[in-house]
């Protein structure tokens, strides 16, 4: 798929077809996270590959603001770790794969994990080390055929781009 | 630009060609960071094109990791505000903007500016309020025919990637 495509499509999808993922298809999403650019390159993150139903199941019940895991056919948690700007680098590294999965025909939704407590049990699950700092875990699946992602409204590009000084608008052409 | 190629080729520019950058590439880069997700649809970002010539040589002699912002034809600063998880929001439009921008290209590298000093004065000569927070400034220029970017060593996926519980390697197929 073509990048302006893939830009101009993508949806927040947290409903699945329940064909399992191929394994290629995911290797080509992790690849994505990994060849993401990140402070002084330092690649902070770890991503767990999750395909066991039961396991997505019961991250799907510990996660409040993501109990569709539990519907999805695979899912990545990423934890990060020793990075200087934690939240940055694993932003730029989800995006990689939420693109790269968009263009296959996959969708996912960003699922954090506010409570420290469903943090541990994630955690806990998943034999992660302590000193890891779990951002997301990302379902992954294909669309539904009639996709009902949440096309979320935007801000008009006047109200968020600014001409050479803030207060200035950016007149789209 | 298939996505496949885009992510899998995309290296860090810091020397780029003298042309200007169009308009209307611009603008389908600022549309691409508009376009990402971000916490509760929150869009917390505003992007400042800067084009002024003498502007950017003033913001490269500020900005300590990115004096080559001085050679570039046009930056894009990033500001948020109201963010709830500001560098992960940041991060996604980021990387949703440089990814954009090279299938068209062009060519970025993040500078960020962790003296408080350097950030105070790119705000005000760029006229923007105090409680906004510079994430970056974004120098964007097409690349050069023998692109040099600094195609740097990433880690072994066996070394950041599990399958199904921490520790045990993920075997890239």
């Amino acid at each position: 798929m073509d990048v302006y495509e893939c830009l101009n499509t993508r949806l927040t999808i947290r409903e699945f077809k329940p064909d399992r993922v191929p394994i290629d298809v995911t290797t080509k999403i992790l690849q994505a996270g990994r060849g993401a650019p990140s402070s002084r390159n330092r690649q902070p993150w770890h991503f767990v590959v999750i395909t066991d139903s039961d396991m997505l199941k019961e991250i799907g019940a510990i996660a409040e603001s993501g109990p569709f895991i539990a519907g999805a056919p695979m899912a990545i948690a990423v934890f990060m770790r020793d990075a200087e700007r934690l939240d940055l680098d694993a932003g730029r590294a989800i995006q990689q794969m939420e693109i790269m999965a968009w263009s296959l025909g996959l969708g996912t939704c960003f699922v954090g994990f506010s409570d420290p407590k469903a943090e541990l049990q994630v955690k806990q699950m998943l034999g992660v080390p302590m000193d890891f700092d779990l951002i997301t875990v990302l379902p992954f699946g294909y669309r539904l055929d009639s996709v009902r992602g949440r096309n979320r409204k935007r801000k008009p590009m006047s109200a968020i781009a600014h001409m050479g000084r803030f207060g200035y608008p950016y007149l789209a052409r």
